[in-house]
């Protein structure tokens, strides 16, 4: 039963069947994952199938990503509250079911993706710049929209992702998030084609795309992290360096040694805020350090007389926008990102989550919505 | 009656009055300026008030400024086919008086604006980036949809302009199109306060906001012009040298002198050919020309050699798009640019556009729409 | 007697008097402010006057500018050891009375100016890219090369700043490192006109230089600062609104209050660790903080969430280069920036120093040389 | 006999032996290649080895690469009027032997390049801002300074191109003014990775270094010119798509179709006027052409309206600065840009003359300075 989500059938104004340019049979339920609190039990249920409104597309999820944003959302620690009882999941990827009557860029039958922003006002000064993910009104699949953790999902028509036809959907689904937050970060830190990056974090599952990212743009890329299995992943993905940091005594004079003189662009993927912390010391003079995790309390510090007598800068990336995302899409279409995964049923988010926790996840997992 | 506009009720799916959040009453039926072919008979009636889609606004127009785009519409002289019957107008400033289902970013009372752009697809990769001007389904107020020669016109509410409570609407009205479009051309010509720039046919509608945006941008003013007036004026509102070529014999040569080189950006609001061709060849080593006016037929020519070794940029810049609109706005509002206008009623647009033909108006005529 | 300063004899072989093209007659030898150690006696001396290199040329210093930096040189208190002994200064303004035999854009009798950077190798990767200030060969006037506190002092001539003949060499001497350091730090924060701009000590030497930049270039501009000479200061220059931290219990929450959502920019022209990471807090989203000062041990904390969502920057900006230089020195000229000074003799260094070290100036101190 | 060659005796103040770190022995006389007038006779002779000024590396040049522009040195044809008597080239790959006083990036045995910029004045407007191809008083090699047609030139020290011990000295040659130029180029059109450049020329020297450079930074290359010869080799370096204009009869057209709408950037290597114009119809919408050939008397003709409308720019790209220089030369390091050259001795000089006028030359002639 799920008598309470009545806010499933009140998202906007209900549409007549005769609205919806329908595709095949849309069922009246779907099997979904819920939570009605935050840390409480994940519930595998049937659940309504959402109506989409004017302005959003019905899309019938096939696979979707399991984020650690997901974890922070479903335990509710970070300062933003969610939406309850919430479906939770922002990597879907899938087929457009259903229109609203005035999507204008969005037809029945094409593939379409669900990501972080699921919604914009589109009319705020950030919005206006192209910075919808800054919008004070912002909705959030997973987390004030229920997510792709079910069988059908709206997503508003102007901020979902087109994927072209043919795309391998489960592979595709962690480019939405993950892809797309490395690649806005390298796109923040603002590198020409033949400067160094540094990945810290480049053996993990946001890593290994940043990698893949970096080498595609033209970028020199130098992975950090920790073990030999992390060395031989990030080498093979491309990077031209890489430095155990559980082998070497000084990191900043090795980074500063292999890249002669520091690199000129650092992506913070790791959150240890003594890794981001390092970063700001072994940047090159006028680098830019990226910060673009999201752990909850961590705090970076620089020296102000170093940072000024470099002149380097650190940068917070959040999410891409429209435009990053079908960017990030356009590389991995070209075959040159390839995303690691291990596909699972929906029904197996709790122990993804648990695997998650214990920090024992490389690569993405990505859940088969028909299981 | 007006039975043949039937495109006035299919606009969008009807929505039921309870839908529509009322302001007072709107009425059925409002004056407007409509013609049935190009060229023909401009006729001042009652039409229908349109109904607004999900996604738009219902304003009732005060006040709308006359273009010269709002000619070549009726005109129908240039290579875009204008929708028939059709209401003309893209510079109305007025109030909203109903919205969508869908808006997010206005309420009845709101100030509003409507502009060139009334409404684009916002999935294309020209919306993605911003560029919504250049959208391949751009729908343009006063040419594919009826735009502010009338007493209630509808909005795409992404696209609306928002205009501050308080506003002068007849003065703000010219802001819309002439004051977001060269305040677009001075963005894309990219200087740094301080640089020079020179606005061909500074002494003009056009002409003379340009001098006064720019002088708000920091920027130093060479106007161009012909005439002693014109001259007045655009010292007046800023210009810190002017060149009179009906008194100079060699423009190319004084424009140097008295830029010390050349400026380093080039508006041009003149589209004389003849003045065009001259701006490639004074505008300084590594400056910008920026065309900005739209002749049916003219062609600027440009010497490759020259062109390279003084490594300049012919750049186009058509309107402005919903960030350059708020920023153009600002500066008016904030009493930086005034907009001498000339207020006349709607029933007068016939006179307005035939001392439009015979270039006899100084400044900007603007329409009030209860006369 | 000088005979330990056998430096100055050898700085570049000695040219013959012959290629010199001489200006009036140069004396052998001059007076200058000296000191042997850091933190020892500041002598008022008579020693030779230096001799170009052929790349440099002579200045017959008529005034200089005294900054917070000179007191750090004498002291010793940075990282960076100073040549002893030292003749200190670097806001150096005077006449060029030789050019070494390589020197292409001066000749003698040109006003010209002393800066912070000397000289730089020009053929490493940041004097490639105009950053010569971050050259690890950067030769420091007053610091690594004896500057501008006698009466002739030598400068590379493609480092040294052009001053239009006629200048008030007085007031121009600030400009050249005070002036020119707030104008480099208001480029770095890359905001466009319209824009709002906080000042960080707005009523101070720095500040009130930065205040009438701001306000040049097209920005709106919040200063903060304690006191209401402080206001009254900041108001008069152009601050167009103002924050007193003595009166306002809530900074973060008064800033973002009168700037509609905080400012786009910061220029951190106070160098206290507390205001500087208030700044961090009230930058409006997207925003770029600006560091600019050069304490000695300050350390500035950014909460990673924050940075990120707000996608943030800290950016360093350090001292200007030939460009910004000749920029800001333009703004100058054209009135635009007035420069309050106090001149005394070059004897009365000491004096200077001794108000600076309790906190006691306010505008800037002049010396003048002849004195 | 080399009497009339005054000029070589008297670049500078004549150093002491003393003053020059000698490399072995520097010889007093050389092997060059002289005219004595334009379009005179090229004459193979002994003439003296220059001497280098205080600012000045004196390079063994080992190979020389031969560019259009030193035929028209050598006839004349150029608007601006070359030194007399005159030593060509400017793509000159050697060893400093000597170094001036004043030099301080370069020591005796550095691997040096001699490039079309030899030395600028670095203090007017243009060199401050690293602009120095653009400065009046540039000092052009094989131009207007002796250039790479001999054993032993003079270059500036600052202008002069750093390339790493070890370097193939003769496929490194063409990079200094051909790998420059285009990769230069490419920076002008402003792409990011994933975008999609036309290289108009794709198959000769220029283009099939620009295809190269443009694959090492990310983009997608569409090659343009005529015959199978050429599609092969293009397709080879890297292009994704080719045009082959003898083939196709609408080249707008297909260009727009394999690029779904026209690539983002178009380099005109070919200076065809036809070719360039078909370019400023066929480039996207927002998109940037760029030119860089120097045809004589050409001219590019823009339709203001199209212009206008698709926002498209055209961009004069001249040759590259030291920054460009290093990053060109860095590509080429790392093994992803190939030089196709053909060595032969610098007595043929006049026969690669005949070969260049008949339009016989695919890939670069290098002159071998020891025969």
């Amino acid at each position: 039963m799920f008598r309470s989500l009545t806010s499933f059938k009140t998202q906007g104004p209900v549409l007549s069947r005769m609205a919806l340019r329908l595709y095949s049979t849309i069922p009246k339920t779907q099997k979904a994952m819920v939570f009605y609190k935050n840390g409480g039990p994940l519930k595998y249920e049937d659940i309504p199938v959402p109506k989409p409104k004017p302005s959003e597309i019905l899309i019938n999820v096939r696979y979707s990503g399991v984020c650690h944003t997901d974890l922070h959302a479903w335990k509710g620690d970070w300062p933003l509250p969610t939406k309850l009882p919430l479906v939770g999941g922002h990597e879907g990827a899938g087929v457009v079911v259903a229109c609203g009557s005035e999507v204008k860029n969005f037809k029945v039958g094409d593939y379409a993706g669900i990501k972080w922003l699921n919604g914009s006002c589109m009319g705020c000064e950030y919005c206006m710049q192209g910075a919808e993910p800054n919008c004070p009104k912002a909705d959030l699949s997973g987390y004030t929209h229920d997510g792709s953790f079910q069988q059908y999902a709206t997503a508003d028509a102007v901020q979902a992702a087109h994927i072209p036809q043919g795309t391998d959907l489960a592979a595709a689904a962690p480019i939405l998030c993950a892809g797309v937050t490395v690649y806005k970060a390298l796109k923040t830190a603002d590198l020409r084609p033949g400067q160094w990056v540094a990945i810290s974090g480049a053996g993990g599952g946001l890593g290994s795309l940043a990698v893949q990212y970096a080498k595609a743009m033209g970028l020199r890329v130098v992975g950090i992290d920790g073990g030999s299995e992390k060395k031989e992943l990030a080498t093979k993905l491309g990077a031209e360096e890489f430095i155990d940091f559980t082998q070497v005594s000084d990191v900043v004079k090795e980074m500063q040694n292999v890249t002669n003189g520091g690199p000129h662009g650092v992506i913070n993927v790791s959150v240890s805020p003594r890794a981001m912390s390092q970063s700001v010391e072994y940047v090159r003079t006028l680098g830019k350090v990226v910060l673009v995790g999201l752990p909850a309390d961590a705090v970076v510090q620089t020296k102000v007389f170093d940072h000024v007598i470099k002149s380097i800068q650190i940068r917070g990336s959040y999410v891409g926008n429209r435009e990053d995302t079908a960017e990030a899409l356009d590389f991995f279409e070209r075959g040159l990102v390839h995303s690691p995964i291990k596909v699972v049923g929906l029904s197996d988010l709790p122990k993804v989550f648990s695997l998650m926790e214990k920090g024992k996840i490389a690569g993405r997992y990505v859940l088969d919505t028909s299981k």
